[in-house]
């Protein structure tokens, strides 16, 4: 672990702050004395489960679902290590749940599912929906986690919401808004190529054509996606036909020859002749963990701006940027999908939180930046108010 | 509501402590710094991973899982509302879950699932197990309890547990030692009719049985349970070849004449000659709620000890007496089932506790007595422990 800006932190301390867990509950009333037994036991609950049962919608009010998340894993693609089941994973999501907390407000419950069935998960989880205001899916291996997700997007009435996919993709586009910005580019004519297409590689991509990019080409371990690969999985056809206008074909190489913008999600690594072929002061964003796919040294010889995923790097791509934010506006809204817009929002907030003092080092505003979280939460309930409004459609087609 | 000890409480007062729900998630650890962060979340929760992955017993230690317990229902059995479904279930098991922590300190996550198929419950929760130290099931209607319970404690390895049987079969068995005691009856030579073949009044029925007690007759809305009635489903079954040792047959008052216990676990009603019938000064358990079997006047007139339901009259049976005491000593032992031995020393502990100053109307602790949940989980632990050194038959077969 790099030591520099957060001091050493042993083994040792690591275990010790995990002993017995990161998480309790807690009761919002006393419960000292038969009165108080008498309200929020029985029984005086008794009125409000019947007030429920003849109103559904007052479950909102009269729960904690009115502000509540579950954070879902199966265990099969937790951090960078994989496929290590839903008890390994569960520290992660009683992090995650903590972060919930910490940064919106929002209670947040980790559920680690003994299954890695795409049905059973979506059948186990859309079964849990009326526990919870809204559920975030983690760490959950593509290509089965586009599916899970849209299946549930489209069963549910709450807000469904792969951190991995969105939560990446928005904040990378707050990135690269500042980056643009900063370098005097705009959205719509960058070259972006991006490297690796699970979660985070796919919502990304679609995030920067949504978003006004018109030139991506995508890249995985075979190199550039195009019409022509066989075999192209379901996911990836998809991405075949929305990117790579210029019809390019080849190792990723190919692909960075003038491009301008380089995101790495993947596990790849580009030496510094790879990153020289490419345009003049090139934005790149390297979020390989721990190590980047163009080590800093190079990156930072050659590039205009650059952002990784490490918290002791400048400009960190993290997640806790949006997700907390997100569900927060969401549910705040009573918004029942995450939508396109709502995520655009969200990645919009994000930057102009950090345009305010607007550097190559300072495109992405610190993790712990008291101001982003408000900052997503308000754009995000206006965005769903909005589409509401304007009766925009599904999130699922959205995202198509 | 009764307002006699609790003061008068306004339906607005109630809803008014229901909004927003009565339930928070809250973080262990300090989140303030990117060390915070470095320690709870990336990088370090990955070595935490990593040793729960290499040794999964250690997700007791390093996660909340030691410590919680998920209460769940279908809500098909909430209350005295009955079948309501989950949404409407939902402020009784938030209620639970504060209870969990105000007595015990289990930090306790509500579940209402969206499914009453006894194989999808066993399926969902049994996929939600990973997450959990224990399951209590809650509300959950009968017959389908004693399926779902027998299978979810067949299939896993952490304690499972469905509070409607065993929780008010542990307390009536409490208050029956000591009203005995106090009326210098034994256990062995009680005869008891038991009014209610659901959730309560079967496990009630195996539990006094479990205890000593020889002579049982156990009577449903349609008479006496004896094996020549048909039909009978396969639980009476079970309850017909183990009660009515004597072979009664006809209705309840066939039971009740010479009968010295009635617990009455049911919606049925009684009068003042059927309890007249009864032996002299009988045991008077009558637990509807909030109008119990035998009308509070009648049963003073006629009982030795009189318990019933109602929270504003004495002996009350209080789940919370058993619960939370019962989770706690099973996750301090490492219980993988809650075993007889277990239940039948919850239920020792409890009627201890009120020994202390029997009187006819304290043969059971107050709900909020301090000195029962400790004694309770100590009992339990220690019972726990025990069965396992001497190697006992799991619960499901003791249950039989």
């Amino acid at each position: 672990m790099d030591t520099e800006k957060v001091g050493a932190i042993t083994d040792e301390e690591i275990f010790r702050a995990h002993e017995g867990g990161k998480l309790i509950t807690a009761s919002t009333l006393p419960l000292d004395s038969p009165r108080d037994l008498s309200i929020a036991y029985t029984p005086g609950v008794a009125q409000v489960c019947e007030a429920i049962h003849d109103d559904p919608a007052l479950a909102r009010k009269y729960t904690w679902t009115g502000g509540n998340v579950a954070v879902i894993t199966d265990g099969t693609a937790v951090l960078g290590l994989g496929d290590i089941g839903p008890r390994a994973g569960l520290p992660v999501m009683e992090g995650k749940a903590q972060l919930f907390g910490r940064f919106a407000g929002i209670n947040a419950i980790p559920l680690a599912l003994d299954t890695t069935d795409p049905d059973e998960l979506v059948a186990t989880i859309a079964r849990l929906a009326p526990s919870f205001g809204g559920i975030n899916l983690e760490d959950i291996s593509a290509p089965r986690c586009f599916e899970i997700e849209r299946r549930l997007d489209e069963m549910l009435d709450i807000p469904v919401f792969h951190d991995d996919q969105h939560g990446t993709a928005i904040v990378i586009l707050a990135g690269l808004r500042n980056a643009c910005k900063l370098t005097g580019r705009e959205l719509k004519d960058l070259r972006v190529v991006i490297s690796g297409a699970g979660a985070a590689g796919v919502a990304t991509t679609r995030m920067l054509l949504d978003a006004g990019v018109a030139d991506v080409v995508v890249c995985d371990s075979r190199g550039i996606i195009h019409p022509g690969r066989e075999p192209l999985n379901e996911v990836k056809r998809d991405i075949a036909g929305m990117t790579n206008p210029r019809g390019l074909t080849g190792d990723i190489r190919v692909a960075l020859a003038g491009a301008d913008t380089f995101i790495g999600v993947s596990a790849g690594h580009l030496g510094e002749d790879d990153v020289a072929a490419m345009a003049e002061g090139p934005i790149l964003f390297s979020l390989a963990n721990p190590s980047p796919e163009i080590p800093q040294e190079i990156a930072l010889r050659h590039g205009s701006v650059v952002a990784t995923g490490r918290s002791d790097y400048p400009n960190q791509i993290n997640n806790v940027l949006a997700f907390p934010g997100i569900f927060k506006g969401a549910l705040g809204a009573g918004a029942k999908h995450i939508t396109r817009n709502m995520k655009l929002a969200a990645a919009r907030a994000i930057a102009e939180v950090a345009a305010a003092d607007l550097a190559p080092d300072q495109v992405i505003p610190s993790a712990l930046d008291p101001r982003v979280a408000p900052a997503v939460t308000a754009a995000v309930e206006v965005a769903a108010r909005n589409d509401r409004f304007s009766g925009a459609r599904r999130a699922t087609r959205a995202k198509d």
